[in-house]
C-alpha cells in the first residue's frame, strides 16, 4: 500500500484512489473515485480531483486546483465523462480550471487562476483563461 | 419539507436555506441564509451560494461554484446586496463565478472557470472571463 | 491577543498566525503560517492565505480567495517564496487570485474572479485575468 501518505483532514478521499508512495494531500480537498495519483506528488488545499483523472509522479498541484469530467453536465451517463492526464512533474498553479479530457505535458506549468481548455505540451508554460503559451519547451 | 435531500459533510447550510426535493450538496459547500434551491437540483463539492442566490429546478452547479450579493464589498447594509437567480435547468461549469445582481436563463451552460458578469439568455452556452457568448440559442 | 476574533469552523488556522482584534474568518478556510491580519478585517468562507502574507487593517477578502507565494511551484525552498502584501483598507472580490510577490495598495478594489500579477495602486478597481485597470483613483 501507500508508504508515508499525509492527508489534513478533513478531506474527501475515495478509498478507490489509488494514491502512490510519498503523496500528500492539503485539507478540504477532495481525490474522487478511481483517481491514480503517482509517487511524490503533492495536491494542495482545497483542490478537487473527480473519478476520471490521472495525475503522475512528482507532479505539484496548487490549492484550490478544479479538475473536471464532464463536458456538458449534466451528461445522463458517466459513460460520457472524459479522462484527464497529469503526466510526470508537471506543476499546476494555484487555483487552475482544467476541462475535461485534456493532457498536461511532463513537466508543463500552469500559471496561477488559469483555464486549461486543450492539451498542452511538455515543459511549456502557459497561463491566462483560456490559458495560452507563455513560454515554449527549450 | 424537503425528501431525498443528501449531502456530503461537512457542509454549512444555513437552517434558513429552503431547498426542494430530491437536492444533492457536496463535500466543503456553503449554502447561505435563505437560499433557495429547487426540485432536483445538484450542487457540487465547495460551492459558496450565499443570501439572495434563487436556484430554480433541475440546475447542475458544478464544483467550486462561487455566487456572491455585495457588488462593492464591504457594502454598509444588507439592503445593498443583490439577487442572483439562476433558472430551471441551468448549468453553471466547474469553478464558475457570478457577479451580484445577474440573472442565468433558462437551460443556459456557463463553462468551468468562467466569470460571469452580465445576464445570460435561455439556452445559450457562455465561457470566458468576462463571459462571452459561445453558441446562441437554437 | 487577539479580542473578539471570531472563525466559523472547521478552518484550518495555524497557530503562527498573527490576527488583530475584530477579525472574522469564514468557513473551510485556511490561514497559514505566520499570516499577518490587521484589525477588523474579514477573510471570506473558503479562502487560502498561505505563509507570506500580509493583510492589513479594515480589508475585506471575499470567499475562496487564493493567495500563494510560490511563483515557480514547487520552489526546492521556502527562500525562494515572495511575499505578498494587501493594504489597508482594500477589497478583494470572490475568487480573487494573487500571484506571488505583488502589493495591493490601500482601498483597492479587485474584482470577483479576477487574477492578480501586478501591483495595484492604491484606491482603483481592477478586474479580468489577468486583471487591468479598470477605475482610476479619483
Amino acid at each position: 500500500m501507500r508508504a508515508n501518505f499525509k492527508s489534513y483532514p478533513p478531506c474527501n478521499i475515495y478509498p478507490t484512489a489509488i494514491i502512490g508512495d510519498d503523496v500528500s494531500v492539503g485539507t478540504f480537498s477532495e481525490i474522487g473515485d478511481g483517481v491514480v495519483i503517482g509517487d511524490r506528488t503533492r495536491i494542495g488545499a482545497m483542490s478537487f480531483i473527480p473519478a476520471g483523472v490521472t495525475i503522475g509522479n512528482d507532479c505539484f498541484i496548487g490549492p484550490r486546483v478544479t479538475c473536471t469530467n464532464d463536458m456538458y453536465p449534466p451528461s445522463p451517463s458517466k459513460e460520457d465523462w472524459q479522462a484527464t492526464v497529469i503526466q510526470d512533474g508537471a506543476a499546476l498553479g494555484a487555483a487552475v480550471t482544467v476541462i475535461p479530457g485534456v493532457t498536461i505535458g511532463k513537466n508543463a506549468l500552469i500559471g496561477a487562476g488559469s483555464v486549461v481548455i486543450c492539451d498542452i505540451p511538455e515543459g511549456e508554460v502557459w497561463a491566462g483563461n483560456p490559458a495560452r503559451v507563455v513560454k515554449r519547451s527549450q
